[in-house]
């Protein structure tokens, strides 16, 4: 599966000896790793090379480390490391890894899944929110990018309230990594206002219909709204 | 959005600084970092917490670090991560930092769409690694861990003839993530003859639709199958 060419590093082998005994499920959260010493050992690298990798692994959310423990000493395999994993896909996303279109199909295909649990699951709580982002979007002094920060709060608050964190997850870190494209697309509308009306009108449908526990018509409306949108931008861009 | 309570790390200041640029579009790929020592006066850091910080940045496939070159001065934003992205996906999920049904009704939203492009888009070869694998599978001398890994080989085939590099990585990382929850199920399934005869079945009837360019008949079919297979694991743990 894999597109390397250049031999691994060192530090690499250790990341791939962690995560081959995570997918073998023989560690599991909570599972310490051997300590820094064993572990170069085992791997055959040296120790510097353990406490890269153990760095590596932190940053992914993969492993914790006690403090005051040796880099591998005290290393545990972590449970809530979800925030590594949006950080990540928002980037990769935001680096334009992907065309734009096929960002596009991925995101109906999430953001329905996300706006069906919505509408059977959405508290009061989360209702209020969505509609307070809706007030704020009525507001016609406003600036664009104003505008549009609501806009992906909007989306962010409906996905959150699907109570899957893996649906919302992956939701909300494509939505935030199409922030600046979409203020592009916005900036370069002949008549902003009329947009923009569009857009409320649009919003005003979907939190109405999650309101009404009525997922299809919330699914039909948030597809029709993100497909719009792209189609309004690529007819600047084609 | 963040559940950051401790205070950042030196070198999680640098990763920020270079992800706020990315995410804000003045870094795109093939932009430089500044030199080391130049970044560690912008940040405010050690010139060593830039080297950590680049180095995580590496490991994310965020930049790529020129053979010879200081830490940050030979350092570019990279065009190509997708395998980091992947396996971190496949890592969190393997970790069960996200509960079974939540993943499997991600999963259908993407099956659904990567078997449906798929169905508009396979070539010749993409058909043919799918007979192929639904051969292998036919075979009755085969281990269920065996079966399994021309299983998920199946699944892994339709999403890269989906011809949507987002769609198949998030497919991907997930039916791999889940090699060995499917597997468990498996070895506790009663009798393995019957489940792999209705498995065999229904290969085949979303390859055939897939061939037949039939996308509503091969979304359906593929959408069964995975509701089916997990209907019949919890039913054994419920």
């Amino acid at each position: 599966m894999s597109d390397d060419v250049t031999p691994k590093k060192a530090w690499e082998l250790v990341v791939d000896w962690v995560e081959q005994r995570i997918l073998s499920g023989e560690y599991t959260v909570g599972s310490h790793l051997p300590a820094e010493r064993e572990l170069a050992q085992r791997v055959g690298v040296s120790r510097a090379a353990v406490r890269e990798a153990v760095r590596t692994l932190q940053a992914s959310g993969v492993v914790r480390s006690s403090v005051g423990a040796g880099a591998a000493g005290g290393t545990t395999i972590t449970g809530a490391p979800h925030q590594a994993l949006t950080r990540l896909l928002r980037l990769h996303v935001a680096l334009a890894n992907f065309p734009t279109p096929d960002v596009t199909v991925v995101r109906v295909a999430l953001e329905r899944l996300s706006t069906g649990l919505a509408s059977r699951r959405a508290t009061a709580d989360d209702l209020a929110r969505m509609r307070d982002l809706l007030e704020a979007m009525d507001d016609d002094t406003l600036t664009m990018a104003e505008f549009n920060n609501h806009d992906t709060g909007l989306h962010v608050a409906i996905a959150e309230a699907a109570g899957n964190r893996l649906a919302s997850d992956l939701t909300i870190a494509i939505r935030e990594s199409m922030r600046l494209p979409i203020l592009s697309g916005l900036a370069a509308l002949e008549r902003w206002e009329d947009a923009r009306a569009v857009l409320r009108t649009q919003h005003h449908a979907i939190v109405d219909a999650i309101a009404a526990q009525d997922a299809p018509q919330a699914v039909a409306c948030v597809e029709e709204h993100i497909r719009s949108a792209y189609a309004r931008m690529t007819s600047l861009h084609p």
